[in-house]
C-alpha cells in the first residue's frame, strides 16, 4: 500500500555512481500526482524496475547542474517521447538546462513529442509551483552553482464541522464553506458561536524538505522548521569535515545538528560519497546528534508523516 | 580467463532501456587495449559492476547522435575526472559530441583534467585508428543520422622462419626482418630459396565488425567480407519487417541474412526493441538463415575467434 505523501529514493550516491548505487534521483508522489526531484542517470531505469508510472510525472525539479543530478533527464525526455506522451511536462532547474536539452534534440534531428515547459529557477524567488493542496518552494543551498534544495508542503486544510453542531445549529449550506474556513457562526437571534466550538482543527500540514548539495548552513533553518521529513545530504562520515567544507558538502553531524536545529520530525541522509560501502555508520553517527535519522537506501520509499509532538495531533 | 580479443555487451537494448536492458555500449578488448563502442545512458555503471578497467580505456567510438548510444559518455567522463585521470581519452563521433559536452562543462563551470580529444567521423574517411597490431575503420550505415559502423581488425602478423631453416641456411640476422614479411632467402652461391620454404604463414588476421543501427543494407558488404565476428543490430523480429524499414532498422532475417552473404564466422544480434521480453526467439528466428547466430546479452563477453573455413587454420 502506497501512502498519500512519499518518496521514493531512486539514487543516493555522490558524484558518481557505484556498482550498487546510483546518483541522485526521488520520485515524490502526493495522492496521484508524481514529481521527480533530480533525475541524475540511471533514473529512468530504476522508474521502471521500481514499477512506477513514468507517465505520471508532471514535474521535474532539478536542483543544480552537476552531472550527477540531471545526466539522466535526456534519457527519460527520449523514453518519454518513445512512449507517445502529449502532456506537457514542467521541467524546473537553475538557468543551463534548456539550453543542453535543445542542443541535443537540434544534433539528433528529433522534435519531443510533447511540450517541455522550461522554468528558470532564480535567487531570491521562492514559490515556484501550487495547486489546490500542495506547494512548492526553493530553498537556498551553498554549493559552487546556484543549488536549490525544495519545500514540498500541504496547504492548511479546512476545519471540519462537527457533526452534532449541524444538527444543533441547523447551519445553513450557504455558511458551511465560511464555517470551514473559520468563520464563527451568527446565529438568527444574532448570537456568536465561537469557530472552535462548533469544528474540529484539520490535521497539521505535512511538509518535506529536500535539501540538495549543501555546505553545512544554517541560513535556511527558518524557512525548513519544523519539517516533519527533512533530507539532507551528508557526503562524508564527520572525520572528513574538512573535505566535505572545501567541497561545499555536509557530514553526517552537521546534516544531523541542523535537522535539530530546525525542530525536524524525521532526518534523512543521502548523497554518499562512492567510497563508502557500509551505510549503516552514516545512520550512527547522525543518530548520536539526531535520534530519528534515516537512511536514503535506493528502491526504498518513505512516507512523509506528521511530525510527533507535544500538542500536534496525528504523527 | 580473458582472451585477446574480445567484446564485452554492457548494453543491448534499442532506443529506451527495460527494467532489465541497457542502451547500447560494448567494451572492446585487444591485448591490454580497451576501446568503448557506444557508450549509452548506464555504461559507466555497467563497467562497475563488471569491474572492468574505466581508467584504461583510451578510445571511445560513438555510433551516432541519437540519445540512446551516447548519453551515458557525459557521466563517465565527469566520473574518469574525478577518479582524477590525467591520459588523454579520444572519443570518435559524427560532428557535434564536442559540441554536446563543451556545453554541460560551461554550464556546470567545469574542466576536466585530462585532454578529451574529439575527432569528427565524415562521410568517406574510413581509416580512423591504427597501431602495431590493429586497425578500426568507420562503416557507413543507412540510418536517420549520419551513423557508423566499425571494423577492427589485425594487421597481418610476419611469417615465422621455420627453425630447421635458421640452422641449415644460417640466415643472418641483418636479413631476417625482410624474410618474415616476405622476402625470398638468397644464399651465398646466390641461389634464391623462395619464401615459404623457409618460413610458416602467421595466422590470418581476426576481425570484428560493429554494426550500428541501419535499416538493412548491402552497401558494406565487402568491407566486412568474413569477418570473423559481426554484431548487426536486430531491433526487430521479422514479422515486423514494415516497422523496421519505417524506422531505418533491421530484422533478425535480414541480420541473418547479410551475415550469410557476407561470409561472416559468428554474427552476434543485438540492440533488442523494448517491446520485447524474450530474446532467444530472436536468436531461433535468425539461425534459421544463419545458424551461427548468437545474441548479444549484457555482461556476458564474446571472443573474437577466427572463422572456422577449409584451407584456413586456427579458429
Amino acid at each position: 500500500m502506497s501512502a498519500i505523501f512519499e518518496t521514493t529514493i531512486l539514487g543516493s550516491s555522490a558524484a558518481t555512481p557505484t556498482s550498487v548505487r546510483h546518483t541522485s534521483a526521488q520520485l515524490l508522489k502526493y495522492h496521484n500526482l508524481y514529481f521527480l526531484i533530480d533525475c541524475a542517470e540511471g533514473c529512468q531505469m530504476q522508474l521502471r524496475r521500481l514499477k512506477k508510472p513514468l507517465m505520471k510525472i508532471s514535474h521535474i525539479f532539478i536542483s543544480h547542474l552537476h552531472g550527477d543530478h540531471y545526466l539522466g533527464l535526456p534519457g527519460l525526455l527520449f523514453s518519454l517521447h518513445l512512449l507517445g506522451r502529449e502532456k506537457e511536462l514542467h521541467v524546473y532547474s537553475p538557468p543551463g538546462l534548456e539550453e543542453i536539452i535543445d542542443l541535443q534534440y537540434k544534433i539528433a534531428g528529433l522534435t519531443p513529442s510533447f511540450d517541455i515547459r522550461f522554468h528558470n529557477l532564480l535567487e531570491g524567488e521562492t514559490l515556484i509551483y501550487q495547486d489546490d493542496n500542495l506547494t512548492v518552494e526553493t530553498i537556498e543551498m551553498d554549493h559552487r552553482l546556484p543549488t536549490y534544495g525544495f519545500l514540498f508542503r500541504e496547504k492548511p486544510k479546512e476545519r471540519t464541522i462537527r457533526k452534532e453542531s449541524l444538527s444543533i445549529y441547523r447551519i445553513p449550506l450557504a455558511r458551511r464553506s465560511g464555517i470551514k474556513k473559520g468563520d464563527d457562526l451568527i446565529t438568527e437571534d444574532g448570537t456568536r458561536i465561537p469557530n472552535e466550538e462548533i469544528t474540529s482543527p484539520p490535521p497539521p500540514p505535512r511538509s518535506y524538505a529536500f535539501c540538495s548539495d549543501t555546505a553545512y548552513t544554517e541560513n535556511f533553518i527558518e524557512q525548513i522548521r519544523h519539517a516533519d521529513l527533512l533530507y539532507h545530504e551528508a557526503t562524508f562520515m564527520h572525520d572528513k569535515a574538512d573535505i566535505a567544507r572545501q567541497k561545499l558538502h555536509s557530514t553526517t553531524i552537521e546534516a544531523a545538528t541542523l535537522a535539530k536545529k530546525a525542530g525536524a520530525g524525521t532526518l534523512m541522509i543521502g548523497h554518499y560519497s562512492a567510497r563508502y560501502k557500509e551505510l549503516e555508520d552514516f545512520r550512527r553517527e547522525a543518530a548520536r546528534v539526531f535520534p530519528n535519522t534515516i537512511l536514503a537506501r535506493e528502491g526504498e520509499t518513505v512516507e512523509v508523516r506528521l511530525k510527533k509532538q507535544a500538542g500536534k495531533p496525528g504523527g
